[in-house]
This record gives C-alpha cells, structure tokens and sequence, in this order.
C-alpha cells in the first residue's frame, strides 16, 4: 500500500487545524493598537498551539518518510492522531478566552497528553509493520525526548488540575520549545538506508 | 486519465470536512470543567462524523488504489459522494445542538443514507471503467457489510421518523464501530495483482 | 517548470471554497424537520455553487492534464480565475438568504460572468505557451459551449438586473446542468498523444 | 530529505489562509446592490492580501523548484513563514472593518515586514543547504525587488504610525502591484541546470 495518500490526507488535516486555529483571534472593535492588548492570552495560546502542530507536522514528515509500509492499522492509528490534534482548535480557544484559567489549562494538557500517546500508537504501529527491517526499530532508539515529554504532559496537566494553571502552561510551553529543534533520529535511518542502497 | 488529481482533490475536500466539523464545537462561556458538559451531545455527535468521514476516506482510498481508469462518469460520481459528505458538519451540528430530537436523527441518517448510496454509485461508475479486468469485480465479492450498511442506515432512519431517535442513534454508532475495521477486499486487489506482475 | 504544485494549489483552493460553503447553510434552531423548509434557498444557491466550483475543477483537470508548460502568466492567469471563484461563498450567500432578489442574483451573474471570462484568460494563457503545439489548440475547437455559456451569463445578469431575478437564476440552472455533462475535448487531445507516442 | 510533502503542507496553508480571508466579506443585510458599498475597505483588503498570499505561493514555488535539499532547518524557517502569513487573515479584517484607521495599517504593515523577513531567513537557509552549488547563490543575485520591497514595508509601517495611515496603505498597494509582476530569477537556475544535464 502507497504511503502518498496517506501523508496528502495527514498533510491536509493538519494545514487545516493550524490554520482554522487563528479564527479565534477575533477582530477587536477598537480601532486603536491598544485595542489589541487584550487578545495577548488568545494570541499566546495560538502561538503555542501553532508550535505544536508544527512540531507534530514535522515529526509525523519524519516518521512516514522512514517508513515504507503502511497497513490498515497504521491508517486506523494516523486517524486517531488526527482526531486528538483537531481537538485543539478548541481547547486552544477556551484556554485564550479564559485567561489560562485551571479548567482550560487542564483540559488543553490533556488533549496534550492524548495527542502524545495517539502518537506513540501510530510509532508502534509503523515499526509493527517494519519488524524485519531491525534499522528502523534502531533508529527510534531510547527516545528519551518523547518520554520526558509524555512525563511533561502529565505534570502540567497535575498541576493545573492542582490549582496551579500558570505552572502547567509554563511547562507546555518549555515542551513545545524543545521540540522545536527538531527531530533527527528518523533523518538517520534515511540516510543511514541510503549509503546502504548505493 | 490520471487518478492523482482526484485523489487530491477528495482529499482535500475530505480533510476540510473533517475539520471544519469542529467549528461546531463552539467555546464554553464558564472557565470550570463542568462548563463543558452540555457540549457532551455536539462532542458526541462530532466523533461520530470523524468516525464515518474517516472510513469514507479510508475506503475511498483502497477503492481507488485498486482502480487503474478514471473516465468522466468517474469523476461526476466521486463529486456527488463528496456533496452529501459535505452536508455532515451541517446535519452533526442540527443534530448535536438538538440532543438527538427526532428530526435531526432522521436528517442525519437520510445524509448518511445518500452518501451510502453515491459510494455504491461511485464503485459501480469504477466497476464499469474497469469491465475487462475480472479480478476488479471479483474482489468486491458480495459486499455483505456494505449492503448491511444501508439496510441498517434505512432501519436508523425509519426508527428516528417513527419516534425512537435514540434506536437509529445506536445503529448508527454500532455501523461506524463496525467500519472502524477497514476493509481489506480491495487490499486483496492489489496484493493479487502485485503476484501476477511479479 | 512542473505543473505539480500548480495543480496541488488549485485543487486545495477549489477543495475549500466548495467545503466553505457549506458553513453558510445555518443550523436551525428549531428540532423538527420543517424548521429546516426556510433553508431551501441557501441549500439550493449551495447546490448550484458546489456544481460550479465542481465543474471548474473537472475543466481545470482537463485543461492542465492537456498542458506541458507552466509559465509565469499562466500562475497569474490561474490565481486570477482562483480570485473570482473565492467570491462564491459570498454571492452564494447573498443570493441564498435574499431569496433571489434581484440585487443578489444580478452580483451572482456577474461572479459567474468574471469567473468564466478569467477561466479564457487562463485557457488562452495556455495555448500561447503551446504556440507549436498544434494539436492543442486545435483540440480546443471552436468551444460552443464554453462561447454559449458566457452569452448565457451576460443574458442571465442583464435579465436580473432589468428587475426578473428568477429568469436569471434559472438560466444559471441551466448552465450548470450543461456542464455537468463534462468536457471531453481535452481527453481527446490526451488520447490523440498518446497514441502517437505509443 | 524530500522536498514534496513540504511543498503540500505549505500549498495547504497557504490554500487555506487564501480562502478564509473570504469569511471576513460578511453577508450584507440589504438585498440591494447599494448594500454592498459599505463592504468596500473590507473587499480592497481581502483584494489587497489575495495579492499578497498568491505572490508569496507563487515566489515559494520557484524558491523551492530550485532547491534540492531540504535540512531540519529549512522546514523550522518554512513554518516560521507560514505562521506570520497565517495572521494576515486577523490582520486583513481588522484594516478592513477600521476603514484603513492609523492602528489597523500599523498592524498590517508589520505583519506584511515580518513575514518577508521571514522569507529572507527561509530563502537564507536554503542557500546555506546549498553551499556547494554556485548556480544557486548566484541566480539569487544582489535581489534589488526583495530589498526595495523591504524598505517599503518599514516606510509604510512608520508613515502610519506617524498618523498618514494612507500614505501606507498606497506603498503596500504599490508593492503588491510591483510583485504581481512574478520572479524570473529561479526559473533562470532550473533552465540553467537542464541546460547543463541536458
């Protein structure tokens, strides 16, 4: 089965999230700069969600171009990633409105957290389907970001349920700094598969 | 003909569908977690259409990587199925902000209903562009799960008009679980076919 | 210079502009299914708008499969018919919540008129990139229906503007369900190709 | 690292920001064709940003026809792009609805500065992906039009933070204009190269 569709349609859905999200940046009725300052929460919460499906968009390029199988679990598993990230749009909107507020702050971590682990699921999907191909499995390593960031989620998403809000945000932020250098354990398998072919 | 371009496209417009059906999902005015428990029947709604316009996507997908010819027959009956598909976000959100009413279940399952149907007339509009290749329509079999289909998106809508919107309700859930496990014939297509060339 | 992206663009702007569209058709607030009978004519301007915008694309994928050459004017040809055809979602509006009055109908006509004037400009933006292809402008033919349909146009704006709004829209009706019948002069020309390639 | 699906992501985004743009021309209530002549600054300024993203697509599509290679770093700048023309819809309505008002054309001119500086950091990584090919660095010139437009952009944005919001509006009309006139300089490094592999 051909990989194209699949990243087109993945492609499609994630262009589409990341850019419905700045429907949420309401136009302000004042016609003075001032009259944006009040949109700093809902811009900051674009920002940060904008990094995140940026970053997802990124890692999922990675992934599928390492990968040379795709199986109707994997199809299954793609859509379930994309069901959690079309999510945000929302839950990004009721953080900005609310100021960061614990609820917002809470329920934007746990679609975090869901995304994260829809994530996991496609990854071991994708190396199921490559079991004889041992480079791939290698490549993914230990992956230590990717768990410290699933701890992450947990925390913040704690911590704002706690009555800490500002605490969980600031670790969401940290998080979508970090994976912004990006990831280059799957450019390795490429290239590593690339001198082995020539 | 090439299908590449028509792949595009029905990706494009089914990754929009998709995704604009959140648009529905319309921010809570409260900032607690129990603000977001009235949203509960347009969540539900919401899921229910990713789950159908998933399985169109997927479906679609298999059934024109099986397919070799595209003629214009094609073409106008792959627009007819992307029209009905395209009423979704509009009969999930009458039916989410209705609490599953009678008269938005029995809307929902007439849309349902009509996509169903375009997708049979879209399959046999292929079937017929591909009347020497045997292995095509052989591989379609009898299609009992999608007859199944229809006849329970028939009973659905009935029961919805006759009253019980719940009942249709359910058989509409039980149908998208049902799909949820891809449809392998067509895979077989293609796997039959790479044997012979190889 | 490749077609590719040329292609993918346009199918992504055609792919929203038909999917946006449909956000115009309000959900209504009352349950039952007659609180649906005051939609009829914004589902009915939707209808008429996704055949056009579908249309556009099928005669857009004919037009580029025919074509070897991307130049410069033709980008700029093709975002000028992409201009036009972004405006549908707001003529379709207008007409579909004035009820065909003759303000709507008459902008609507003059939509449809641009529409079809800049798809010309793009065609014979095309051709003059193919001066020595004589196959393809000769594929093009005469184009009665393509000459007809910009007389019907002219007809159909001119008759809502002199006050018969409903004499315009059927004639739009009717155009469209012309050219639902879709364009096969250009798989000739596709056809002609290859056999002489092959 | 391929260069296709960022050139799909991109085409979406882009696709995407060019049509919802359109959502800010809303429905008139009038139903004549004077209802229409309020909407006047907001339709000159979708017109306006219309102009904008299509040059943008169309400098991206030569920029990366004649890139090979694509580096971690070069999809971070191409996301960073995409996010500042993503705001042009927010910024687009806002100067519409405030009749080109001092803070409105601020706003939009430092939206038009970022996002080409933002073009000047991708455009600089994929040069310095490049390092190794001379035809590159030197197709790309001493770039007068880039520079110019740049120093316009700041000219525009101070003379409407200095109360002429016009005199602004007019230089990012002129720019607009100047760019509509598309780049030949990349199609001259890929004709270059198919000259020498040819």
């Amino acid at each position: 089965m051909h990989k194209g569709r699949l990243e087109a349609f993945s492609d499609g859905v994630m262009a589409i999230i990341i850019t419905i999200m700045v429907l949420e940046l309401k136009v302000p009725h004042g016609e003075t700069l001032g009259a944006l300052w009040p949109l700093w929460p809902v811009f900051l919460s674009y920002v940060l969600s904008f990094a995140y499906v940026g970053t997802y968009w990124t890692n999922h390029h990675h992934l599928m171009q390492a990968a040379n199988r795709v199986t109707s679990q994997v199809l299954m598993a793609n859509l379930n990633l994309l069901f959690w990230l079309s999510l945000l749009p929302f839950t990004t909107g009721w953080m900005g409105e609310n100021h960061f507020a614990q609820g917002p702050v809470t329920l934007y971590g746990a679609n975090l957290l869901a995304s994260a682990l829809s994530y996991y699921i496609l990854q071991g999907q994708i190396v199921s389907a490559h079991d004889q191909d041992q480079s791939f499995r290698a490549a993914l390593g230990s992956d230590l970001k990717g768990k410290r960031s699933l701890l992450a989620y947990v925390l913040g998403t704690l911590a704002a349920l706690a009555g800490w809000p500002m605490v969980g945000f600031a670790i969401f932020c940290a998080v979508a700094l970090v994976w912004l250098i990006p990831d280059r354990r799957m450019e390795m398998v490429v290239s590593a598969r690339s001198k082995t072919s020539g």
